[in-house]
């Protein structure tokens, strides 16, 4: 049996990294992506630094071909995709008079249609095999519309619909579909830089750290088949909800 | 006082006409939209022939400054909008494998980027005043994704979220942002003709008959602001749910 | 046909009253129940000032005897049921280790317990005739949990489970079952009296106006079967959700 | 450090059994009720040839000055409770019009009041200490009413209010409150012996291993408090949902 391989796709962020680092630690070989390549050199050091196998592959995840080239690369000359996890967001908040339809477009097109190209080209290779684990990075706003909210929440609102709606045509296919959802700070160099009293709750546990969501995604990959989670949602214990 | 207008973006089908003829019925100078303006003629003819005002343009909603520009042309030449409805939906279903990147941008470009649009450009025109009715048409994929409905479903919970999103920001400037989500099939010449199995239900009231959709759009809007409602179901008794 | 007649269970406040009015102006004899008959005088004074008709039953509608009697009585005496509102509340908020037992059971009698004979007795009298209305007011706390609100929101999940059961049972009988949500302050003494900030908004028309809430009642009832509204949200503009 | 303790109120099924014997198998005391002790025998014997420790105690979970004298003990002779699970359930299906006040009572006594009385107690032991893992098991029924249903989606429901109320109030405190819900079918002697078609499902892993809802139960306690899940579900790869 070949080696299995693993892919994040958005592993820009802390929490890609972590989730690449888990599952190469239990020997799949970790691919990821983010828009410029030269930028995963960092992470792909630190895996095989671990001992694990990583690939990085430089990739606009909203090109259609550049992602249908990207799962045919990984599983022509990496191994047979067991896992992958859609990891982008496009967090920003503006009124909605000040919102421009560029905007709008650009965070659907980063945290929804991708998913979408990321889902698409899942099935395809995994459905053939009657196994996998499709993970989608869910935020509080996969949830609740709020103020200034109207792009991001509409984009993760379309990610859970997208999520849902896998998880009913592909579960009796044998592919598991999840989606976690992320309520609360991480820590993270962005949180650090500007949120600085939000990250001094580090201290006291009060912001998630990455290791430790990349854990339940690897919980949710080890799932036997009779007892699946398709939604949960992971929140520090002093945050309000 | 001038005469109040309202708008309908997407009076193609029953729906959108029937909240036209309901607001036009009481007054208003009913605005009305879809693609190729020549075919409001019907439309426009009823309203009229019931004693009513009405206005037709030919508008692409997913096309940023047609918007623009028809917001600020019935500002300036017809009335005040008071009311604002979005109605365009693009039900479709494909298995996720067969959904090309071309249906998937398009369902959304029209159920929720024409939407956005909508909801920025009467936010421009209403907040000022501080008054106004912006309702966003839902339907039961607004709710829940289901198998073959990736794109629908992405496209509708995304406008879900806009209109959650501007409930919350523009209810305290004084606008009114509803929700209604309709569960059943309509009387429509699309169903007549393509379900008609469902349509033969509509001798027991078993298919939601435009006008009494209609009613409830002009209810929501005569709510008084101590008591507005953001979301509502509307379905007929025999449907399951 | 004879008279119609309609019944409110917890007429006690100004919600309650204020529905029975509403219903007696359109011709229904309004039944309207409280725990102490005395109590019913001036409303019952009211609705005939109005040219009303309406009758008073002392009746604790946690006891199933005199619930079963109340219905059984109306029937016979007063006229067909047309339409049966449930308006008990209870909200408390007790810390967890504060709810005694005691509480945490009337809590639940009152508001869910009751509900559920409420629901009973109507389905008794209205599913032979193929018709009626069955509203059940429903409180930011059916929606959510929240410090405090073990008791309370424990009732009025409860009650919520039971709206939607009896929707999806009844609704094929030709019973409308509906559960509005009503999610800020209602213009009553006790808000007067104990939260005069809150009050003040009523000038604003940051609290809710009961006629306003009967209004939405009586549109509940009148929605053709076609259309039915199952669950729907009211609040003031200025309200924060 | 004293040996740590668990409870688990309702092990009279498969699931409850699983859970304390998943918790055992980690150094955990392992505490059990049911209505009659003698029966837990078969149990506290497994769990102790495989190793682990176990006390079995006949309680009415229902009646609180049992449930109080429990914990009492409990935390008095045996140890510190880390971890407090609730399962009991109470699945009836009647129509509305044949369920008696008396069933609607039961089910909610049962499944309801007997899970407050158990979140009380557990807060009561876990808040001085500022830790605890809380955990109260959902079903389908949770989070949406039918058919049928009045009774034991009144209960249910009135339980994820609970459980959310808790997690709001408690989390704060240390104390991890989760609430999984299970969905679909689980292997036990009930199903087996009652839906014999269903239980089929088993060889093609249609229905849940009770061992498998214990791991993610034990997993949840196990989750730093950076990262706490409320809520998840659980359910077969195969189930329709």
């Amino acid at each position: 049996m070949p080696t299995p391989a693993m892919l994040v796709i958005g592993a820009g962020d802390a929490t890609g990294g972590a989730i690449a680092r888990r599952f190469a630690r239990e020997g799949y070989i970790a691919c990821v992506t983010r828009r410029r390549e030269a930028e995963l050199a960092p992470l792909l050091e630190t895996i095989r630094a671990d001992g694990g196998q990583a690939r990085g592959f430089g990739c606009d995840a909203r090109d259609e071909s550049q992602m249908v080239a990207l799962f045919d690369t990984i599983e022509a000359r990496v191994g047979p995709l067991e896992a992958v996890v859609f990891n982008i967001g496009a967090n920003v908040n503006f009124p909605i008079r000040e919102t421009t339809a560029r905007v709008y477009r650009k965070v659907w097109e980063m945290a929804a249609f991708a998913g979408f190209l990321t889902g698409r080209e899942a099935a395809r290779v995994m459905v053939p095999r009657g196994r996998g684990t499709l993970i989608f990075t869910g935020a509080t706003a996969s949830l609740r519309g709020g103020k200034g909210f109207s792009a991001f929440a509409g984009a993760k609102f379309a990610l859970r619909a997208l999520a849902q709606s896998l998880a009913r045509e592909l579960g009796p296919e044998g592919i598991h579909v999840a989606h976690p959802v992320i309520d609360g700070a991480i820590d993270t160099a962005f949180i650090r830089d500007n949120f600085p009293e939000r990250y001094a709750l580090k201290d006291r546990d009060g912001i998630l750290d990455p290791d430790h969501i990349a854990e339940q995604y690897w919980m949710l990959h080890r799932q036997p088949r009779d007892a699946w989670t398709h939604e949960l949602d992971l929140r520090p214990w002093m945050e309000t909800f």
